[in-house]
């Protein structure tokens, strides 16, 4: 006789440390405190003005489903924008629309793994993997990046050693969440060599793709390995477009019968939203180049905003991001996550707070993250500041009140 | 070495029945053919004016994130529609908004199941639940109804000795998409009270909920058995309003555990889609109950229209439906999805046709379904009796140029 308890699947896929302490930031919020959030990735930018005109204008009298690989002109539009801006020759057979880049990763496991094969991931990794690693039975196996070093990939040769015959898979964020890390060319084409070499697919997450500083150019993988059958690609309008809410993403690749097996997953959930489709549509037909110019440059000085506040602070220690709008700051405390919840929950400096991410929850190995914060640089500049400057007013305050959970300097 | 080859799960995720012949559909519009389409669930009735106005009115500047358990507005909404019209006396706490009810579908699979466990589901059955299996490695155990026996339910002693040590829930469509069958009280009450016998969950499919005909009344499982911890009922807007393409549905349980590892599996995912969380939100604010009463008797209508331009062909046998807008009928013919192909390649009629779905999709045990079609009755009931009509002109035809595929009447 069963009893009725859960899958062991469902007791293994952990809260989002990045929405874990969102409760306590509501009431926060409900004692009048102002909290500025630095914990997740939801830019302040303004959405294209073209994308609100999209749903505005809708004039559907029935809202029907969409066709399950997405809408033909969404389809169109996209491809456009790629071989426009990378000119990969892509067509909208290679591309797939799915709802936000979570649901293509969450494809992308299925079609390359079966429950036990492994995933390669670089840690500390995007949290929400191990959420996708956990609802597909995938095992992700960790390569280890050091803040030291800049979160720079590992060389080849102290990859290999990972792959086992259970490896169908490399997964690398690039941009990278939550490090800020951008692949150099010969890093992209040493991994591409590998997956060559090993028979594995290279999943890269490009969801950030735009987004790289100091006159670095954005780089789409498929400019460096054409058509490359090896490669699938995650795409999203997220955080390109500050549209996190509308929940269009991409899966991208060459390889026929993967296209053909996801395609068939995508028919079992039917279709992505149609008026999101819609108005992305009519955004990306319509849209300026200078409005991914300007949030790349206002970007930047945010990354630099960020970086100078947290300069200011004793005893903390940050990468400086390269692209993405994350970065990760070690501080002196022995456990980051109950130094974020003092924040929400026991300080404010004349009414307000500020909420970072515990890091812990970004690498497989929690234990190296635990003294760990990411810090998403998406609020404007002053903001950005004052935010970093009550974090460290808190950091002061946390180390006279709970001087045991605080490094000593 | 791994070769570069997908999972076996890729490989396993059946295309959808009811989408599969949509390419042909296709190309016969660009032949410049008109199809009748019945083989998908689009019904054609207007989306309520407060869906759509909500749409209109978005005046966000920023498309943000919403909470990943759903809007606030859109789950009190909810709620109060159901303890209005049910007085199952729901709060937001036990409900979960999810991307259409598939995806509340494989958040259910995933926490009853681990890969190789077991659900009962009643054959014939909703195609995709074929896909969630596939996707979450659940194996669905088929409990056999016939068309004979108006795809009414098994008796309970027919149904226990399925019951495996692998068997995690009971899955139950009611309305049923395919059959058209409701479930009576007694039915509902005899699978709760085996659920709790053998420690098993039930997931009731309430996505045709307010769609039952002849006089019966709009059940949900709630009433019958309150706050039942055994119990996820699965909802959707895409039908009840005609909003398939909103892609919003619901997961409702009282099971604490089970609800807040769904979550963790939707914080994974982030969101649903917020603008049409938002319009979904004003209509339920708004609409008035009798645009559900007029869909309602328009359904009936229809079912009868479509029952009797079926009666008209010889050599169909068809079950009324008491419930829902699809029915099964079973034609004279070998290969219904030859015949579905015929139709949609050789055959029109002043510039017609009509598009069906093949049923061996919807049996787990295909060979039963062989010769039988689902037909939607989504249309007007002009255009359900052309289309029907239609079809009859088809089987005519098939028979003097395919007698081989035919049986003899």
């Amino acid at each position: 006789m069963n009893s009725l308890s859960l899958s062991h699947r469902a007791r293994k896929t952990p809260p989002s440390p990045i929405r874990k302490l969102a409760g306590l930031a509501q009431q926060a919020v409900e004692r009048g405190t102002h909290v500025y959030r630095l914990n997740i990735g939801q830019p302040d930018l303004l959405s294209p003005v073209e994308f609100v005109r999209g749903v505005q204008s809708y004039s559907g009298s029935v809202v029907a489903y969409e066709g399950s690989q997405g809408s033909r002109e969404l389809l169109a539009q996209w491809s456009e924008y790629l071989n426009r801006d990378y000119r990969i020759g892509i067509t909208p057979e290679e591309m797939l629309i799915t709802m936000g880049a979570s649901e293509a990763l969450i494809f992308a496991f299925m079609v390359c793994c079966d429950p036990g094969d492994e995933i390669l991931i670089f840690d500390p990794t995007y949290a929400n993997y191990m959420g996708f690693s956990a609802i597909s039975g995938t095992r992700l196996v960790p390569l280890p990046c050091s803040l030291e070093n800049r979160f720079a990939l590992p060389r080849g040769e102290e990859i290999e050693p990972f792959i086992s015959p259970y490896t169908r898979a490399v997964l690398v964020c690039n941009p990278n969440n939550p490090t800020g890390t951008v692949c150099t060319d010969d890093e992209l084409l040493m991994l591409v060599d590998m997956c060559h070499r090993r028979g594995l697919f290279l999943i890269v997450d490009e969801t950030y793709r735009e987004f790289v500083y100091d006159g670095r150019k954005p780089r789409c993988i498929f400019e460096l390995a054409p058509r490359d059958e090896h490669i699938i690609v995650i795409d999203s309008l997220s955080k390109r477009f500050s549209l996190c809410g509308a929940r269009i993403g991409c899966m991208i690749t060459w390889h026929d019968e993967l296209m053909r097996a996801a395609f068939h997953i995508a028919q079992a959930r039917l279709a992505a939203p149609t008026i999101e489709q819609e108005a992305a549509a009519h955004m990306l037909g319509g849209i300026k180049r200078r409005y991914l110019d300007d949030a790349i440059s206002e970007y930047s000085a945010r990354r630099d905003a960020a970086i100078e506040a947290l300069a200011e602070i004793k005893g903390v220690v940050a990468s400086v991001p390269q692209g993405g709008f994350y970065l990760l700051a070690r501080l002196p405390v022995l456990d980051a996550e109950l130094f974020a919840t003092f924040m929400l929950t026991e300080f404010s400096m004349a009414g307000h707070t500020t909420f970072v991410a515990p890091a812990a929850g970004f690498y497989m190995r929690h234990e190296l993250g635990k003294s760990t914060i990411r810090i998403a640089f998406v609020l404007n500049q002053q903001d950005t500041r004052e935010a970093i400057r009550i974090l460290g007013e808190g950091l002061a305050e946390y180390s006279k009140r709970h001087p045991e959970q605080c490094l000593s300097s």
